[in-house]
């Protein structure tokens, strides 16, 4: 990998209006690029875009872009393309780069495996430290990084690690054996890669080898690979906390019907469940036409219900994901959350008691029985607060121990769950405050 | 750093019980570790954590702790504690180090200067190839990463870099000045840790130099501590999405109180949005106390379009995040989402028409208007669920444009907006349909 460098403005304006363009247009504009900022461009695109673009290109050029890519880079390439496209493309890159790409196929792109790239620093423990140093230096060219140095038997099984900077500093004329680490950490080919990223960063790591089950060595994974990762991991939850299925594109890229098919799918389940509301409103039918103030509050109520959800249940998956909380803590995150509903509730209370007396003496909209209406709102809101925060903060627990991905304990999920229960809450206080005056 | 190793079982089991123990229970688990494992285990902690367990230890063993960071770790340590204890901890540092820990604290902790270690490697342009190789393998202890070199003039202003690998392959007599690169990318040390982690993102640096504004370099920002501010930006931009105030503690660590305030603030700020939609409903108690069976439909109608406004929402928010969307694409994300708003609403109504019929038939329960009712709350649901899709993706826009954070618009937040419009919206369209029959 080159060192950083500042690009020339055509790219800061090429990059600008990139999003806005068509496919015919990016190409259009590439080639108007000099070379040298073409080429740090084309590294900067996504997978998805640099696919759509050599695709488009004419034939004859497209190996020059596919060339200037790292293993690892052209085989996320070529994950993007049709397989009978995928072939054509494979055989413009140079042998050794064949081999090593149709080996990185072979791996699922969001495992270990599909992060990493073969081309990783690696010394036999029987050389000196001045061997292994001058035969980096002869190899350095073809390395993602240097930074660590592996130290393979003649099996490439792992025997131990070295950082390249206590290569540099020890004493020319001993066994690489005698300096190396031998207890590391590899991480195997098929773990998630969620799961490698958490252990980046819990330990800052800059790369870690991947192993076979034969614990051979198949590369390594970097952490400039994992802040994409994270990056895309923390895009999934949070698309799945606004209430839809993730849309693995950029958003301007996702086409109109993919991202309604991605949102409707939610919005109508969310819909059938709204409908449970809407029932559970039919059984209370006679208190409705007898109270008609009480149906002003119902939103306003079974919305902060919702909300006391969203808050719990967001905090929750994002603690999971974090690693923060694991399933072991349910019974201690219940606790917290039930006595943090409880006050929750006893604060949205305090302040609709207040509301509702000031707004009868300004404005009289709520009849004389404007106080045991107040007591009707803030009781419930006490309950459906603390409902509200209990189920938000259980669900995620629920549906990772079923297998599914706590982040669909979405925030609309949740304020569903809780309208229901809401509805049943406010009218049985109601029923019980204002029997005898309204009810 | 040390390359990655593996830590025995007790680090494992440790690990697993951290998060419920109190400090003084950590102070003495961590104390019953071998050494050079609880070292290894002290390096994994947040600045937060190695804090605490710093001043729970007896004093004259902090000194051994607080030596085993680096200085941009030991000023994240120092940053944790009130300002009396900085100093006293601080003298626990050796001479060197406590000076480079004094620059960085004058660093806000979320801006380049705050992430950046002073340990980098540099070389003058007028050395040798193997003269900088050399010069490198005797500071090499004391660097960070020599993964890039650095090429500075006498008053440290940089000249250019060139990475390690680069500088191995190169022939042994040539100046530096000859194969350095010129135009570097640095970030200036007061950039926002959000536009450092941009810059890493889109480009997959592994380390970037931070210079003042003499152009000097103050040290560099390696991609591990991306890695941790990235994770740092979810959260917070999850939490916000999720109604409340980001906590900037780890769940399980935050006291209760604590919480409770992050929540209730937003909590009572949408429990006042939402007494908009009590007064919205109290200008049509006479429609409601003629058709009860409105009030039924009514969660669900409102419901449909705050979930739609999350949704639009949320995927607005994390596009800006992600620099996908900028402001001015304003005008096509709100055309894509006018267009997505119809769709989702056209399917909504389709799915309650379908419905109301269903019901009707089965068990009867709407009145002998039950066509004129479904057709209220399909025309409502279009009406709602565009309105909604348009509001979320309008709000965090305004919001930006307004200077503050687009997190902000939560989903609760555009449900609370969502709600009283969409009174409004169900009310007119009932009147409307059902004017002559029920109304």
């Amino acid at each position: 990998m080159m060192p950083p460098t500042s690009q020339p403005d055509a790219i800061h304006d090429l990059r600008a209006s990139w999003s806005a363009l068509s496919v015919d247009e990016r190409v259009r504009a590439f080639e108007r690029l000099p070379r040298d900022a073409a080429a740090a461009f084309f590294q900067e695109l996504s997978s998805h875009e640099q696919a759509e673009l050599v695709l488009a290109m004419p034939e004859g050029e497209r190996y020059l872009w596919l060339r200037l890519l790292a293993p690892d880079d052209a085989a996320d390439l070529l994950q993007q393309v049709e397989p009978e496209q995928r072939q054509e493309l494979l055989h413009l890159l140079d042998q050794t780069t064949q081999k090593e790409v149709s080996a990185l196929l072979a791996y699922k792109e969001d495992e270990a495996g599909g992060l990493m790239s073969p081309r990783f620093a690696r010394v036999r423990p029987d050389m000196t430290v001045e061997e292994a140093i001058a035969y980096l230096r002869r190899q350095s060219r073809h390395l993602e990084t240097i930074y660590y140095v592996y130290v393979l038997d003649s099996q490439q099984r792992l025997l131990g690690v070295v950082s390249f900077r206590e290569l540099l500093s020890a004493p020319a004329g001993r066994p690489i054996s005698s300096i190396m680490h031998e207890d590391v950490v590899a991480v195997p080919e098929s773990l998630d890669q969620e799961a490698v990223a958490q252990l980046f960063r819990q330990h800052g790591f800059l790369a870690l080898p991947v192993v076979d089950d034969q614990g051979r060595v198949q590369g390594i994974v970097t952490s400039d690979d994992i802040v994409d990762v994270l990056q895309e991991e923390a895009t999934e939850d949070i698309q799945k906390i606004g209430g839809m299925e993730a849309l693995g594109t950029p958003y301007l890229r996702t086409p109109l019907f993919e991202m309604v098919k991605k949102r409707g799918g939610w919005l109508t389940f969310l819909f059938f469940g709204g409908t449970l509301t809407a029932t559970a409103m039919g059984y209370f039918e006679q208190e409705l036409s007898r109270a008609v103030v009480l149906a002003l509050f119902l939103p306003l109520i079974i919305a902060s219900g919702g909300n006391a959800g969203a808050q719990a249940t967001t905090l929750v998956i994002r603690a999971m994901a974090l690693s923060e909380v694991h399933m072991s803590d349910w019974w201690r995150v219940v606790r917290k959350e039930f006595v943090s509903g409880l006050a929750l509730g006893c604060l949205l209370a305090l302040v609709a008691i207040v509301w509702v007396i000031v707004w009868e003496l300004v404005l009289g909209l709520y009849g004389e029985h404007f106080l045991r209406v107040g007591l009707s709102v803030a009781l419930s809101l006490v309950g459906v607060v603390t409902w509200g925060t209990l189920a938000g903060s259980t669900l995620p627990f629920v549906l990772r121990k079923l297998g599914l991905d706590p982040a669909s304990a979405s925030a609309p999920f949740v304020a569903t769950l809780v309208d229901v229960v809401g509805v049943v809450i406010y009218f049985s206080v109601a029923r019980l405050v204002l029997s005898g005056t309204l009810l």
